[in-house]
């Protein structure tokens, strides 16, 4: 069975997606997109003969050959098409950020509740990155004992211009706060953000950024953000144990050796070191459709708790001051899930 | 357009190309198999209720439902079914040795020729693997000068017991003749063999060896074939230059540092190691039928080029001399292509 | 010239720098020990037939032969064996602490500063370590840009009974702050702890800790301690830069591959680690007594930064709140030293 | 007590040892030097009032104040000047080669024979770089099982315009043939050498080389060595075992992130890489002496067999031909020595 996906919002991020499900996975057809800009939406499907322009994310979410969403709009706008989908009873694959605020997570959560089985799958592609997985499969293995600190570099070669400095949060620390919680299985209950010097590149920012992050059981988490290591996108982690630690490894796939020395690559941008999970994660996101299984990824859920630390980093960012908080118990709904 | 595609051959990497095809791929569809035991066969497709098993290989590479072939099969049967699809006019993906014989080859090669176009790519998928890649670009950028020593190691952790000496040779290292005269774009002249004591594990094999080699340029190329590593599936390899040299970098996702040492992981089988590659290797067989471009990737004219390597250190292991030889030029058919 | 060094303090780093200096290095000779327990000091020269077990330090300090001493008692007795030296014009070599509280040591900087010239060096040896040298010479070269963050983690598999909670930052985390300010050729201006829950591993203790400090010039710097890593001695540490990053490598001397994996060893302990350091060190030490230069390495100075960084971050950790310090200017006989 | 040396042969490596007896080890003082230039020979005790410059080697040999000789003048020298030690009975530290003809290494054995206990030590300092010997202790600890091949590459950044193309083996892979020997424990019994295409550097030579040794009991070692690696001095191995292998790790210090990638450093020389080397080497015997126990290192007989293996290295090199040798039974004096 085919699933016939339509796609709203086709800047970088969604005409990836329209490129993966038409070229690089099985088992799915983009029928439908639609973009603030129609040029381009037509553009996205140039290739897909058989694919509709729709004026509007609503009308996209209706039309009846449209099987499943996946939501790759700006921000603002993926509470509105995520509500829509819900309402339609349609599966929807929402990039991050769900919303762009908890209050916005949280209607989303509500909804869903109602309907009453899970809908909605939010694009954490580092839950299906191999690396990632294998961290996750030490922890659990009981390998290195209980977790007691973790750190993470999130690393960003350069940032577009209308980056501004809560998006080192908002936009990039936000996945490490959901592949810690998803490494620990917990929940945060406090963030705090401490600021060195700024970067000569980009001093319009708070950049770099050490972002202090406690647990439920007391696990220390510290993000380093950069948005101008200028050298490429370095994403690195250890989660530090009772009995050892686990860290995630280079991953260049050759080693140059000359004019005095031995060298190898860094990914250039997170699309270069992330693209096999972002395939893994759209593959079996149709799968579990295709099987009628609804949802099976990062849930709404997932999205609230990654909101709920952003808006609390960002007002520690803002404050200065050390932000407690409570995510409170997941509805039934997502205590079933396995959070894979 | 979705190609339709037969699998002659469902054993156990026949099967791996009928889920890749069916579940991780874009473009393709599984319409036919057949295998010499048609209960394996049925099975294989237990999953898709539209293919249909045939009853032999001709008869599937007739069936006008299928537009392109895979032959999975034993290596012996590769020449018939191969010849068959020519005759037919049909693309066919070869898994390697495009034959067992270099004369065999040679009467694909003349078909092929016959037909004026290529039809025919051959199984070497480790052109399609990522480091490989990379290590082609560095050798082609001029970075580490001209070649002239080439190492390349190929660990198997165990052999089925099926395996008989020569086997390192026609199955393991065959992969690593294709590779290197793919790195080097040059031909091979000389082949000897190397053995030491046996390893206490598998006495009956030759194992393991070093196979020499020298390139018509004379690039030296020494391949390490081990039956018995027992550690794990490990394949290496660095290319010396004048100015430099590259090397196959570790592939272990995350390091764990607990009781004394820190480590990593060893790829368990070829099927883990080389999983993309196969992915990659396919997908872009498809995607050239897709576009009406024929085969693309490897050509008859490097399975003939692999097999008489081949021929050649079969000759070298069993009367201990350097065996010489001459691929003589390749039909204008292949020299057209860029060889990937 | 050999320089004829009494040692006061027979413990465990005590005794092996006499051995350092009998078996190891050129230029010196251990002449005179003392140590609170006298069969313990009577053992540690039981192969120096010449040298002389002295009742006390002050006895060893005044002994005419003696051309310098080495400090390696107890910290609380630092500060009187170390102002003994001063009072007999003798070159000292203390291991750290300088002395046990800033008070101490600024006393001991008033005594130096009286004397007009130093004679002080404190044992602060990772700054002769060929790592953390190497790592410098890229901060200093400007490849990576001004310092904007330094990592540091100083793991310990395992600690003393005697081991109390502030020992992690007065111990242990010591080495970080002063091998991070020389790194950084600046001065801290506040500390902070954070503490995630604890080991199992040594409940007793706050284990492990998470301090941060900022530089003058606004630098943030995290060092992670653990008293009970259990799985090795691991120092490791990264300075990033405006432009790029600096990090310690692994230091294990081989790979070996077996069972599924590949591993290398972490050092078992600090004398492992630091074996080198240590000797380069005291060579140092001893080549320039032997050239007439007086103390040339970690001086008075740095040992009081410590101390007051130190002081601050115990206070840090007792209280729970940022502490705010000024180290103020240096005494100008230690700007003109380079600080190695 | 203090070892009182004498040195023949005051050119780079003389001068090192003349350096690191005086100023980086314990135990010896340099008493005595000679060299083919005098003048050369004073300078390089320019800083040591109480050396002696002697006429000859065989005047400086026979100085009563001289306890023990370093020999580290030309090598067609070295039979006369071991010679000589001999018969004054007086240790010495020889420089590889023992001699430079098998023959003359043969008069040096029955010499030292015939006196009845070791006196000689050779250069082979490899045996006490610690990464050897952490590879030594894993292939006697048996967890990687009985040795079945080895492979070692011995990459030279350059070479000096004296050098010709059989030092390739008498100066390079010398140190590999011993070093692999040392490894095994196990004598060769045959050699020949592969030559690829020249490297554009260096044209007169024949480089870079593969050489192939086998021992007793059929391991399998190749050796690349290269005059002009350009890059750097890079030295390499690895041991594969029946069940794993133990390869020599990098020696970097530290890693550098920028502009893309990360990288670092190959040592520049012989001397950076081995400098602890020389210093453990030179430390263990003149300890040795100072306990009366006479040579213990590489001995008479392990400078033999390492001249037999080049020897036959260079005919085969010259004949093309596989040349196969056998080293014979060692004299009781050697078989009593642990190697060490």
């Amino acid at each position: 069975m085919t699933v016939r996906v339509g796609v709203v919002g086709t800047g970088m991020i969604g005409r990836d997606h329209v490129l993966r499900l038409s070229n690089v996975l099985a088992g799915a057809e983009v029928v439908a997109v639609t973009d603030v800009d129609p040029v381009n939406a037509a553009a996205a499907v140039a290739d897909l003969p058989r694919a509709v322009v729709h004026p509007d994310g609503q009308a996209l979410v209706e039309a009846p050959d449209v099987d499943a969403v996946i939501v790759a709009s700006w921000g603002p706008t993926h509470e509105e098409y995520v509500l829509a989908c819900l309402a339609a009873g349609k599966p929807v694959f929402c990039e991050k950020p769900l919303a762009t605020s908890q209050e916005a997570c949280r209607r989303i959560l509500d909804a869903e509740v109602a309907v009453g089985h899970r809908l909605v799958q939010v694009g954490f592609m580092r839950r299906y990155d191999p690396a990632y997985r294998a961290m996750k499969d030490v922890v659990t293995s009981g390998a290195i004992g209980a977790p007691l600190l973790v750190h993470s570099r999130h690393r960003n070669p350069s940032v577009p211009s209308h980056y501004v400095r809560e998006m080192a949060i908002t936009d990039s620390a936000v996945h490490d706060f959901d592949i810690v919680r998803w490494l620990l299985d917990e929940d945060f209950v406090s963030a705090s953000v401490l600021a060195p010097r700024r970067s000569r590149h980009g001093t319009d920012l708070q950049d770099p950024l050490l972002i202090i992050l406690r647990t439920d059981s007391g696990v220390l988490v510290d993000v380093e953000t950069s948005a101008n290591s200028r050298y490429g996108y370095d994403v690195g982690g250890e989660v530090v144990g009772e009995d050892g630690t686990v860290a995630l490894a280079d991953t260049n796939p050759v080693v140059v050796r000359r004019e005095g020395g031995f060298a190898g690559a860094v990914p250039a941008g997170w699309r270069e070191r992330f693209v096999r999970a972002y395939d893994v994660e759209l593959q079996a996101w149709v799968d579990a459709l295709a099987a009628g299984l609804g949802a099976t990824g990062p849930s709404s859920w997932d999205g609230y708790a990654a909101a709920v630390a952003s808006d609390a980093a960002v007002q520690a960012l803002r404050t200065g001051e050390t932000v407690e908080f409570r995510l409170g118990p997941a509805p039934a709904l997502y205590t079933d899930e396995s959070g894979r």
